[in-house]
Parts: structure tokens; C-alpha cells; sequence
């Protein structure tokens, strides 16, 4: 339809033209028009019409990002099989109804598919919902698992700073009923240690409690009806300053400037033990039943923490909301500080990594008798993670290998195609990773340059004499240092070239 | 709606009991109508409606599974290193206009996203299309890659035989401007060492040549315009005796019998180099300048597969079709095949687990000014190798691990928490992998039972005694023998207890 349109126009301006009806400003605009639809079209002789990109917030990884993508979730999954944790999948999309109402206000979010007869599908939106679905349909009462897979969110992307419509999410969860903050202070050093591992630089994990929270609305007199939507205000406070978030309680949720000011004096409280015990001894807090059974399992985490060695990088901060509806108990999340210079006193946050909870009411909403598995876990943001390590190794022109070939097999006459793919295949078959070049007479020179260009760092290379006697010429390409190797030592000999010291 | 309905029944049911209207027959008919009512209300007071399922076609992995696909998996990805291959992955969807037009009769197996504002969506049909989309858009001319992923078809679900909407497809694609038949030779020993390594007993693998198969229908005397239907046909012999497959060319497609006849000479053909020779010097083949391309092609690949040293199981068979549009060269395809008993002469096929074949045309549908890349690669069937390495497993009553856990840090007295959460914060930060039960005082009978169950190999026991002496009690879980290890000396030993040999 737009080319026929475009046709029209420009059919209508060379009319105009001819007969000398249409002044320049005229030809100016329908001029503009055309080359606008000429631009819907593609710009060549409308062949192609479409639009060659991915979907809007995804992005492909290409060799490059794939090795550091690699690299991340090696020391990610080597710490959750360190903890112990099995592994489980998942479909990608899930029963429309499994999702529904497990998300609040971000429900709005979830991508679902079309109805084209059948059941009403979408995409997951997180781990976590389908990990409970598995767990209730399964009947399973005591598992530790991790779980990384891709999830979907139409959010607004915000991709320079890893924020996608499609993303990874590298979960590790303990369900069962066991005794009070153990698992939960798992999940703490779990997060510990994949921050330390990944070397990122500093980092804080806040720490707070679904239970003191309610509490201290409570005791602050918010009304219940409220406690959601000012906690909502409360998770705000990272990215603004005390008094707007203020106006926001009182101005448009209508909360009294009292009991926002009450509010105000407990979220501006972080620190560790000492807090605690001070916050159980606080006149108001301790008479609230929720908020001393918080502040009592806070107290126990922390001892848990001190025996891991690992408070020194835990905050209890009161003003720590986290969204989602379902956490029950602690929540937690990790921000990564930045010393922007010396002279700045306060580390600045650059924002959240990883976070997570205790969600014992979830699994109970999929069980047909409501059983409850009480559940705790942990989720890595890893796409921040990628975008920050992307780009430090493009700021420090790391070369970054993109395959692990030990050998390229070569030749330095022509003719030798037969000898290479005998050799090559005597290699493969022995476990050695090795390339040819799919050129029945490539040059020396460009086999060499092949070798530089993507890290291989050896050659084998077969020629007349060297068939004759029964040896093979291996090059090493740092060195430029050259040996005949007999044949049937060859794999040895590269195997002892190539394993890491 | 249904559970007002099933209220109907009841009430209905009582009614009649009471008025003794209602024969026994028809009580046990009630009966029977109001059970199925409420087991489809999910059995209880219809609080949880929902139904606790995965999507139609989908299933979970559980632990179990997981464990078997990642030895799977580690193998396939061990052959595409070996190889040389680079890893790239993309979005799970694509802009629907990427997927049109490129799967034939199949397109209405394509999964659309709901139209929610913005781009209009489909979950990818396959790795092969998002591949081309990825040369084109990043104008990549050469590279040997990988993608794992999963795909999605609408299709029918046959879930024993590993026939799935959602699966994994494992590629592995040579793109690039090559001298003819190496990277497909290569490709074809890539099957070759995949199916080989992963033990699934005698296969196949049949070769063919789009160009063969289109000059064969040419001097037949097939029309142009029913060359794609009758390759369909074609298609079918795998499933089907020839004269079932010909009464559908000549009944339903209008083929005439002299054509359909032709045809069934050259389709029951299979063989090695001197089949190929033969058609070489076939008086109607031989005058087609396609057929004799492709047979050209066909002899110097067998070259090829001779030095790689695998045409043992190479069978270049004129049956071989392969639904999808856009091969233009070699195709193939690899067969389990089954000894019945020893008596059957002729091994029977199971099903395929590998295809492939080269696609010099995909890239250039989606490159603007149509430059083409050549392209050959091959896809493992992953879902029917799980399937049958599942059910092996289950009928060996093999005992499959689920988790790497070398230690359990335990104790044999009460009050020793905070002892064991410090040992094993030790041992996770020198590299063990090492678990703790989550209570504060388990009995060691039941920490044993748990090593047990899940193969943990060794126990560490900690008690007042070992504490004071600077000792941990290390215990070998298969043989009961416990020896006293000094602390300082605990990781060491439990590294060198768990090493491989």
C-alpha cells in the first residue's frame, strides 16, 4: 500500500512539474513526502521491506559477550553447587492464570502470548512464581535449587545500563521448613561470596524485614489500608531524597504529616547489631508483635553473618522496601559502591545486583489445600553485572578469545587438502581441538595470519618431505619456534603444549 | 461457571433421593457426573481453581533430568569446541516479519506474541532463521558457530517420543564463501563424533542433494509447479511403502503414472561412491545439468568423508527430501537404528536425531542489497536423546547424582550450630563443596541418612572433644572409617579424598 502511495506522489509532482502549476515551495513538500516514503520503503527497489532488528529491550550476544557471559556464570553456578544446590527448568511460558495476581501493580508487565486456540499462555516474568508452581504441582516439601534462565518484562529498557525486556535471572532458592534464619543467612553468604568471586569492586548488602516494616507502620500510625502503598513510597528512598518522599506520603496518599514523620525518624536508620538491640528496646517498636518477631529473627541473622565472617559489607537499613508482593520475613538486596574520587566521604550506590527474600505464603497460593513450604531465596541481577565487566574489557583492550582451538592444521605446498583433512581428523578424533582452512590451497601466510587473528597457538603443518619422513612440523605461533614431531607422538606433544600450568 | 453447575447436580441429586424418584442406576449416574464435576474444581472448597499444570507440549526438568541433559549437553558443546565453533545467542522472539515466509506449510506452527502496543512479536520456530538475521544485520560473511536454545512449535505433542512444543535445538553453522564440500564434510563429522560419543548404539546417516533431487524430478517428467509437492511426497518414504506414496502423487497431486514410475526407480536407491558413479552415468540424469552439479558435489564429498574415515555409516540415498525451503544443496539426516532381535536382517530406524544441510540463499533474504552468504550446518535432535538416554537410565536403576556436595559439615552432640556454621564457612571459602543441615540440633543418624540419600562421600564432625583437641572428625560415608583430621589440615584432605583418579 505505501508504494502504491508513493507512486501517486510522485506521479502527481512530475503532473504539477509539467504543466508549471506548482510553485518551489509546493515541489519542496511533495518532494519531502516522497523521500519519507521512500525511507517506509527501505530505501533500495522495496525488496526488503522489513526492518532488520531484534525486538525492542534484546539484544544478541555475539562470540564476545558470550565468553564473558561464560565466564560469569561459571563462578555463579560454581558457587551454588558449592552450597549444594540441584538444578531445575522450566517452560518459558507459563498458564496466563499461574501468573496472574502474584505480581501487584507490575502485572501489567507480563507479555502474553496470542490466543491462537488452546490454552492462554505467558511469558514467565520471573523464577520465582514458577518455582512455586513446580513445587506445589509436584509436591515438593524440601529442595535447595538454582535455577538461570531468561525471564520477560515489557519494562521501559534502559539497555547502556542493563536493563532489557528479556534477561537473565540466575536464582538460587532453599524451600522447607527449618529452624528460624539459617537459610536465610546462606542466601546472605551466597551472595557474599559471587560478589567477592566476580571482583566488581565494593559492595553493601542491605538488610531489612518484611515484619519490621509492617510494624513500624503500624506503630507510626499509618492505617493498615495503607501500609502498601507507603511501603511503595519507602522503596523510593534510594533514589530520593527523605522530603520528597514525604510529600509524596502526605500529599498525593493523604497520610498524616504526624505519622510521616514518625516514619521519616525510623528509615533513615541503618547500622548492624547495635541497632537491633536498640531497636528492641524502642518504646513504640517492642510493643508491636510483628515488629519484635522481625527484629528478633534480624538478631539471629546477624549472629549467623558474624560466624560466616561477613558483616562487615551487611546493612540493616530500615528504609530497604523491595516491590513485590510476596516476601514474608527478610528481605535483602546488593548495591555496588563506586569511589567516584577521594575526597568523596560517602560511597556513591550505582545500583542493585542482586536481591531476594523469604516468601513462605507463595507456594501455599498453588497448593489445592493451601499447604505452605516456607521458601527463601536469592536472585542475581547479572545483566548489570554483564554491562559493567563489558565494559571494562573493552576500556582495557583485553583480547578476549572466542574459541579454544589448540592447533590449526596447514600446509605450505599446495595439493596438501587430502593431508590435512587426514590429519585433522586423527586430531579430532583423539579429543585435540583443531581447524583447517576451507580452501583446497591456502597460503601459508594466511593460515599464520588466521592463527594471530583468533589466539590459536599452534600449527601443524604437513608437507611432501615431511610425509616422507613421517613427521609433522609444529610451529608455535609466539615464538615462531619450529619442530618436527613424529606422527605418532603429535597429540602428546600438543596436549603438553596446550594444558594450563 | 462449573462449580454452580456441579451445586445444580448435588441439589438435584438430594431432591430426588429424597423424593425417592431416582432409580439406583440413575444415583450412581449423578453420582458419577457430580464426582467428575469436582475433581475438575481441583477436589476441595474450589478456593484454588486453577489448574496445576505445565503449557500443553511442556514439561519441567527436574534434578534428575537436568543431570542427564547436562552430560548431554557437555558432550555436544566438547564436539563444537573441538571444532573451532564460537558461541552467539539471541532473543527467544523475533519481529514476526523476520519468520515470514521463510517455513513453508509449517508457518502455522509459528507461536505469535498478543499484540500489546508496539512491535508485533513470534517466539522463534527454529536457530536457523534468527542465524541468518544475525549475518545480515551484523554484515558477518564468515564464522563457525554454535546456538543451544530452545525453539517453539505449535504442533502436535507426542511427549514419549521426545516430541515436544517447546525444545532444545543444538546448531552448529559454518557461514562463508568456502571451496566446495569441506565445511559440509565437516559438518556430517561432526554428526558422525556426536553420535558416536554419546553411546546410543548403531546409527545412520543419509545424505542427499536438493539439486539431485530437483533434477530427478525434472527428467522424470514432473512440471516445475509440482516439483515442491511431490518433494513432499518424497518426504514421506521414511513412514510409508512406495506404493502408498505413489498413489498419493498420481491420486491427490495429478502426477502422471509414467512420472510417478520414474521416480520410484530412482527413490529406493541407496549406496555409496559407486551409486554415485552410476548416476553419474545415468543416460537421463547425466543430461541435467543440476543432477549432474549435485552428483558432482555428492562424489567429492564422499572423498571427503573417506579421509575423515567415517563413510561406514554415510548412505547417499535419493529417498532423503527434508521438508524445509530453504536447503539448496547437500541435505542430511542421521537415524538410531534398532536391532530388533538377532533374525531381522535389515535394522529398523527409530527416528531421526541429526539433520542439516546447506542454505545459500537465507542470509541473502534478509541482507537489503540481497548479498548472499553460503552457509551448511547441522541440528541435533536433543529432545528424542534425552528421551531415550531418560529411559535407559530409569531401566539400569543407575543411581544419578544431583548435586556435587563432597562434605556434610555435621555433629554428634547438641548446642554445636554455631561450631558447624563456622567450619563450613571455612570450607566454602576454600573452595569445598560442602552442606549443613538446617537445624540447630540434628541428630547424626539422620545426617548420615541424609549423605545416604543424596551421595554426599564424606562427613566432618565436629564435637566438644575434636574442638578442644583442634580436630575434625572426617568420616567416609561408603566404608564407616573415621580418622581425626588436624583443622588446619581438613581442606587438604578433603580435596584430596574427593579428587577424580
Amino acid at each position: 500500500m505505501a508504494e502504491e502511495a508513493a507512486v501517486r506522489v510522485q506521479a502527481e509532482a512530475v503532473r504539477r512539474l509539467k504543466q508549471d502549476q506548482a510553485d518551489p515551495d509546493e515541489i519542496a513538500k511533495e518532494v519531502a513526502k516522497l523521500l519519507e516514503m521512500k525511507a517506509q520503503l527501505g530505501g533500495d527497489e522495496g525488496k526488503h521491506k522489513f526492518v532488520l532488528k531484534t525486538p525492542k529491550g534484546t539484544r544478541d550476544y555475539g562470540p564476545k559477550q558470550m565468553a564473558i557471559r561464560e565466564r560469569v556464570f561459571n563462578t555463579i553456578i560454581s558457587c551454588f553447587k558449592r552450597h549444594g544446590a540441584e538444578v531445575i527448568d522450566t517452560p518459558v511460558f507459563e498458564l496466563k492464570e499461574t501468573l496472574t495476581g502474584k505480581y501487584g501493580e507490575d502485572s501489567k508487565l507480563i507479555y502474553d502470548l496470542k490466543d491462537q486456540g488452546g490454552e492462554l499462555l505467558s511469558l514467565r516474568y520471573d523464577l520465582t512464581v514458577p518455582f512455586a508452581r513446580y513445587l506445589a504441582m509436584n509436591k515438593i516439601t524440601n529442595i535447595k535449587r538454582y535455577h538461570i534462565a531468561k525471564v520477560y518484562r515489557r519494562d521501559n529498557p534502559a539497555m547502556t545500563r542493563g536493563r532489557y525486556r528479556e534477561f537473565y535471572q540466575c536464582d538460587f532458592d532453599i524451600a522447607g521448613q527449618f529452624d528460624p534464619m539459617i537459610p536465610d543467612a546462606e542466601c546472605l553468604k551466597i551472595v557474599h561470596e559471587i560478589l567477592s568471586d566476580l571482583q566488581l569492586g565494593d559492595f553493601l548488602i542491605k538488610v531489612n524485614d518484611r515484619r519490621i516494616l509492617d510494624g513500624m507502620f503500624a506503630v507510626c500510625g499509618v492505617p493498615d489500608s495503607k501500609f502498601r502503598t507507603i511501603c511503595s513510597s519507602v522503596d523510593k528512598l534510594d533514589k530520593m531524597p527523605w522530603e520528597e518522599v514525604r510529600s509524596e506520603m502526605v500529599g498525593e496518599k493523604g497520610l498524616s504529616p504526624e505519622a510521616a514523620d514518625r516514619i521519616g525518624e525510623y528509615v533513615q536508620l541503618h547500622g548492624g547489631l547495635d541497632l537491633i538491640e536498640r531497636l528492641l528496646q524502642d518504646p513504640r517498636l517492642s510493643q508491636n508483635k510483628l515488629a519484635k518477631e522481625g527484629l528478633g529473627d534480624m538478631k539471629l541473622l546477624f549472629e549467623y553473618l558474624a560466624l560466616f565472617g561477613i558483616t562487615g559489607k551487611i546493612s540493616f537499613d530500615l528504609s530497604l522496601a523491595r516491590g513485590l508482593d510476596y516476601y514474608t520475613g527478610v528481605i535483602f538486596e546488593a548495591v555496588l559502591l563506586q569511589q567516584e574520587n577521594d575526597h568523596v566521604e560517602e560511597p556513591v550506590s550505582v545500583g542493585s545486583v542482586a536481591g531476594g527474600g523469604r516468601y513462605d505464603g507463595l507456594v501455599g497460593m498453588f497448593d489445592p489445600k493451601g499447604r505452605k513450604v516456607p521458601c527463601v531465596g536469592v536472585s542475581i541481577g547479572i545483566e548489570r553485572i554483564f554491562s559493567i565487566l563489558e565494559q571494562r574489557v573493552e576500556a582495557s583492550e583485553e583480547k578476549i578469545r572466542t574459541t579454544e582451538t589448540q592447533v590449526l592444521v596447514a600446509s605450505a605446498q599446495k595439493k596438501l587438502l587430502e593431508e590435512r583433512l587426514k590429519l585433522i581428523a586423527e586430531l579430532w578424533d583423539a579429543g585435540i581441538k583443531a581447524e583447517v582452512l576451507y580452501k583446497k590451497n591456502p597460503k601459508l601466510l594466511n593460515q599464520l595470519q588466521y592463527c594471530e587473528d583468533t589466539g590459536i597457538p599452534l600449527v601443524a603443518i604437513v608437507g611432501e618431505q615431511e610425509l616422507k619422513d613421517g613427521v609433522v612440523k609444529l610451529r608455535v605461533v609466539a615464538t615462531r619456534e619450529e619442530v618436527n614431531v613424529r606422527r605418532e607422538s603429535l597429540v602428546e606433544e600438543i596436549r603438553m603444549r596446550t594444558s594450563r600450568p
